[in-house]
């Protein structure tokens, strides 16, 4: 199916290969399965009863985020570096990630005894440098973007001579990230579909490479997330156009890699795309089902089964969970918009009369009526009524969008004008059993 | 080491033991754990090398969070249900519970297709009677409380003769939550301390005769928290003094067993107590560290750990991580609560004159600085200085406790008056690299 290629790994390959001969084939995966075994974690990969029965289909969750360093990155650096030469281990090795990548190199190099330095923006959270230099490695603060990191890092390499770990595009790397399709498929055989992130594609290129070669019947599809489409675009003839900001900032690369995308066009059946509303419900739902913690980046599989079922009814899909760095304060916005999301915390507005009392007549409706008030705003200059009128704004925690429906009529019900602030659909008394909410 | 007891499982037994002989010992849960292999999550007990680090032992942890359930009641509502007779089973069971007892029993009645009805207090939220009525369980609602919801689940028993389930003092659910211990053993048999939650004595009973009857050397620990430390009043001869509310709500047992209390009596060596601080600190952990899930009563082992680390110097200590249903929105809060406990998220004030400017000029001040402003209120009404001055109270997100003072630093520089809202230690600009916060 693929290529045929060297018969071996070259020892302290630079990564630059020529976009028209890929010299990585699935015997380059099998080596890194081998060489990488006991040095990485062999991460679970376990059917999930209650995301087939949301989903409609057959779910398997691939765990990258029980990695020492949260994320599947380890497999291609550690792949990478396993193949330097003595002279090259004793100069160091070279990386540039405000992320995943940075730890992965870190962490690895650090136990081999090889010397690290990783190039990171400046202003990278305190939290990132700290586990970096944790594992040993020497950071340097460079950089406003990523950009001038990455030439920092570049030229750091140069003037030390010392080998520079990709990120993504680098055969080597990408061998490693494939033993992820092996574990896979050597847990759940019967896999036949397979959806992975798409960041420059290292990943997606592996897992298409070792997969493809075991079952080739098997569907390999990449996922990205709305603001960073690039590599659909790039495999369908699109312009490159990325937006901004996305809670899935570790696929959010702009620029493919040349030796990815080769592998991409070839290999992988379609690359999907998704929006940040999809990956917020995806973390949210992994962390209440599975009770594990994913990061934007490692929910996009789970997101694009949320966005399109029917597209997988009954199929046996393994969704790579490639990792869970994710910041806390995010974490918990996702977790708090999904309970707006599904009703349990609803904002109204209230009119009221500016007299003593109305607060307190409106807290206690909603108080009787079982809902808890988390927040409160009480202010008169911007109400669209006459003078004397104010208005109360309100966040109210309750036990279901039914209940939230409830205390709403309690409070029309006593008379109050009532708003959502944000809507959502509150369902109807008759789903409920009597006496819960 | 324990009292011998019968030679076999009694069926159908209804848990009323007398104190002075209690009727299980070591070959209950042996015959558990074979009863129960393959009817339930046989979950991962890992060595945790990060938490070793920050608690100064070595740390292993068992996650039963991952039982589908989330939580190890079906061990001991599993081993009930299986010894029941045919005419037992066929007038079902019933159960008292707001929580994982409820969806225990519910899931494996299911399972045996025995009838199971489950009477939960009015206003038990949604979600939770929705995940019991999905496993084919008959929810009924019922009492303000749950010793209400107690006595309407022992009328019904009564009124239908079916058998009551209960959630721990019984020598049947005793035993199926001890298979735990046997599994942490054959897994780390190195382990010399185990830390349990204990509610009403279950989980920490069946761990303390399974575990010192393979190693009697063995520290069994149990860990209660400071609002409901009824066993540990019990053992230590103290009055019976519980609190209100707690985040380890699954242990907020008022009344311990009488069965559960004279296993712990002869076979728990402490049962220790932590404060809703430590559970705090230690969910986060959990859910920063292992990407894992805890519920409050989940996470007292390590709260144990990280309050008293000198107690557990180079110890091995297995961690029972007992269940992962934490109510989103605590979990949220307990994450921003130690984002703050860190000084990753502040809240000042800061006196200004009445002025068009003054909050551009902080605000700009502050996003200079790399501060991030997550709120912001303007007020001059309360304010101690002059009737011309007012005051801005500001939350911002920094990148750690130094950023965080260097921000302060920033707007003191300019002469503005800063107050912290909270006081949190704000460390020292030395501690950290160049460039970097």
């Amino acid at each position: 199916m693929e290529q045929s290629s060297s018969d071996g790994i070259p020892g302290g390959s630079d990564g630059g290969v020529s976009p028209s001969s890929p010299c990585v084939d699935a015997s380059f995966v099998r080596e890194a399965a081998v060489a990488l075994k006991g040095h990485i974690v062999e991460t679970p990969c376990l059917y999930s009863r209650t995301l087939s029965k949301i989903c409609g289909c057959e779910v398997w969750v691939k765990f990258e985020n029980l990695q020492f360093t949260a994320s599947f990155k380890e497999r291609g650096a550690l792949n990478k570096l396993r193949t330097l030469t003595p002279s090259q281990r004793e100069k160091g090795v070279i990386a540039m990630s405000a992320g995943n990548h940075a730890q992965g190199v870190a962490y690895h190099a650090g136990r081999l005894g090889i010397g690290a330095t990783i190039v990171m923006p400046e202003g990278t959270p305190f939290i990132k440098i700290e586990h970096t230099r944790n594992f040993g490695a020497n950071v340097v603060l460079k950089g406003r973007t990523l950009s001038e990191a990455q030439a920092e890092a570049e030229r750091l390499a140069a003037l030390n001579g010392s080998v520079f770990i990709p990120p993504y595009d680098d055969p080597l790397v990408i061998a490693g990230q494939g033993t992820i399709a092996l574990e896979m498929l050597a847990s759940a055989p019967d896999l036949d579909t397979l959806l992975v992130p798409v960041g420059g594609g290292g990943l997606v290129s592996g897992i298409a490479l070792a997969a493809k070669a075991v079952k080739p019947c098997l569907q390999v599809l990449g996922v990205q997330v709305a603001a960073y489409p690039t590599m659909h675009q790039a495999l369908h003839g699109l312009p490159a156009e990325v937006g901004t900001d996305t809670i899935a900032e570790g696929i959010a690369v702009k620029n493919v890699g040349r030796l990815t995308f080769e592998i991409v066009r070839r290999l992988v059946d379609d690359v999907l795309v998704v929006d940040d509303q999809d990956v917020e419900r995806a973390v949210a739902l992994f962390l209440s089902v599975e009770k594990t913690v994913s990061e934007g980046a490692g929910a996009v599989g789970l997101a694009a089964l949320l966005r399109d079922p029917g597209r997988f009814r009954d199929r046996k899909v393994g969704l790579v969970l490639s990792g869970g760095n994710i910041d806390p304060r995010l974490l918990a916005q996702v977790v708090m918009r999904q309970l707006v999301r599904e009703g349990r915390v609803i904002a109204i507005k209230v009119g009221i009369a500016d007299q003593p009392g109305a607060l307190g007549r409106i807290a206690t409706l909603i108080g009787e009526a079982g809902g808890n008030i988390i927040e409160a705003m009480h202010q008169r200059l911007f109400t669209a009524a006459n003078a004397k009128a104010a208005e109360l704004q309100l966040t109210i925690e309750c036990r279901s969008a039914v209940h939230a429906g409830q205390v709403i009529a309690a409070l029309r019900g006593a008379g109050f004008d009532v708003r959502m602030v944000v809507d959502v659909p509150l369902g109807t008394i008759a789903d409920m059993p009597d006496g819960a909410a």
